[in-house]
């Protein structure tokens, strides 16, 4: 994929700085490690700094000093999982900030305004989420919005927007219903977005529905453009979804696990805190050529882990995001060999005891 | 200073590593900043990771992989402040662990074989610490039997040490006493120690005994050998005891302020989070060329300050931790050039609403 702030080589996996910043990471190491694209949310920014602060800064990418591509969420999904009391109708919905209570409203149009604030260089579109579980009638209203919206989205998006400057993204719901997930799949395809993503996914259904539902709504989405699986970020339903076809990730798992000590390396998770590392003078993982393995030995981390420093939350989310490159790097070049089997193979087997 | 792990330029600044971690900091920014020496705390290296830990590591800087001199308090302090129900007599002091109440014993001896284990460039010898306000009587027994163990501590160190691998420290008591502060200082400069601590002060006694004693015990401390005064860390301070004659310096202080949100400038204290900081989109001190001034605004940090990012942590602490290195930098060179005393003047001014 190629913007104007730079290209970006699929399949890839996005960092999440939801305001701006990782958690617990300088965001100079998100340059180091390589990533190339990096998400933000447009709920939180919206409410924090605001707009004002991010208009007059010259938008996201001068606010926060990062020039690579970054992707905004268009609020959707945090609107209805974070916001209290959301009243939806056909012109959007209107919400209280999780933060103060304060009242706002955000139509199809008004989040791509936002975006265009942000100046994302992907922008998604306003979809309506639905929890896990929902009835099927409530996720067919649901999924029927989310279409009727995104074919606002777009009109207005031509109509209004640089396109070469932002691409707009559409979102595909419709829960663990196969017939919605194609239906909604089917119709989104018929409009010219920049890409497609596969939400409402990873909200708590049984992981053999979500592999069900990535396996049959990916091919109805158009080949030529990018497949975007949101918030899914373990390295076997990465491998799976990539069999599939799909070409962006992004969560908050690898980071979010690393502040609680669990580590991800090329022979599985390591708990940091486990009493047998207490005198394990190796690195967390050998293979692994991140600062944080050529520098400090599993003991020094579990140390820091146990001792409740903050350093400790600082190596542990630089080495799970160095690993994240590095195994999407790994994923990428076995699908340019044609080995791309052998390698989930053996990625199947080094997390067979778990990767979340 | 000469070290076997380098030389230390005078005066100067340690940061706080007190379990072998700066808070909110990764270590190598230590060393990309130019300290020279940093601090740990062998009261909580003792308790965690232990010394079982630390030994078969082969010290701490192996263990925390820092090769630059470490000086090591002697848990003195910290077992007189953080420990339950501490009972002292002549042969040491017995304690109960803050962290899981397990009972402890420390003799002078006792300390010296613990940083032995923690192979600390600088050692401390284990003095009895005073809280403020204490009675002259208390005061003055504590004086005394700090002698006595320095007396026994610098025994024990000649014969069984290599001085030249590590060096030993006395620590002058006495609480706001003149004449107990004069008494233990010339006791303890009779004694060949590698260098003299000025202890518990900064402990909440007014700013002007604080001064007086430092003024009193300076000049009774041989000059060639370093004098270090403890947990000092204001730049105003700084300056005061560096007029007096003090070389060294340490103190939590910075780093707590910075996660506090509040950070040193060239033209004074910066409250990140005021509300005037929130479209300021220039860097935090455009004198500073640390790479959080280089690269963020004050608009940035207030949010990420105000949105409880810990990257707000990671960035304050590293600028102030780059202006204290930078202030002591500018000390020395004002020293060398005969300017100390405009030096001093211009910092007062600079520091006049405050610097703590």
């Amino acid at each position: 994929m190629t913007f104007q702030r730079g290209m970006v080589h699929t399949p890839f996996f996005m960092p999440v700085a939801t305001r701006g910043a990782i958690r617990a990471l300088p965001l100079r190491d998100i340059d180091k490690l390589g990533f190339e694209m990096m998400l933000s949310n447009t709920y939180h920014l919206y409410l924090k700094p605001g707009l004002d602060v991010l208009r007059e800064s010259g938008g996201l990418h001068e606010f926060i000093n990062f020039h690579r591509p970054i992707l905004t969420d268009s609020g959707g999904f945090q609107v209805f999982s974070l916001s209290d009391l959301c009243r939806i109708t056909e012109k959007g919905v209107e919400f209280r900030s999780h933060l103060d209570g304060s009242k706002h409203f955000f139509s199809p149009e008004d989040v791509l305004e936002i975006q265009r604030v942000i100046a994302s260089d992907v922008m998604m579109v306003l979809d309506q989420c639905t929890s896990y579980p929902v009835s099927e009638d409530e996720s067919h209203e649901a999924m029927w919005r989310t279409i009727r919206w995104a074919e606002k989205s777009f009109q207005y998006y031509k109509e209004h927007f640089d396109c070469e400057r932002q691409a707009l993204f559409a979102i595909v719901q419709g829960s663990v219903f196969p017939q919605q997930r194609r239906e909604c799949a089917e119709r989104l395809a018929e409009i010219d977005f920049s890409g497609f993503a596969i939400g409402g996914l990873s909200v708590g259904e049984p992981k053999e529905l979500y592999r069900e539902m990535t396996s049959l709504t990916t091919p109805l989405l158009p080949e030529q453009k990018p497949r975007y699986m949101m918030g899914v970020g373990s390295p076997r339903e990465i491998l799976h979804a990539i069999s599939e076809g799909v070409d962006m990730f992004d969560c908050v798992m690898p980071t979010r696990i690393a502040r609680n000590g669990t580590l991800y390396t090329s022979k599985g998770r390591v708990t940091i805190k486990a009493a047998y590392y207490e005198k394990d003078f190796t690195p967390v993982d050998p293979e692994c050529d991140c600062y944080v393995c050529k520098t400090y030995t599993k003991a020094y981390l579990r140390h820091l882990f146990k001792a409740g420093e903050i350093a400790a939350l600082i190596y542990n989310t630089h080495h799970n995001l160095a690993f994240m490159k590095r195994f999407m790097n790994d994923i990428r070049t076995c699908i340019l060999e044609g080995t791309f089997a052998e390698a989930r193979a053996k990625w199947e087997r080094v997390f067979a005891g778990g990767d979340e």
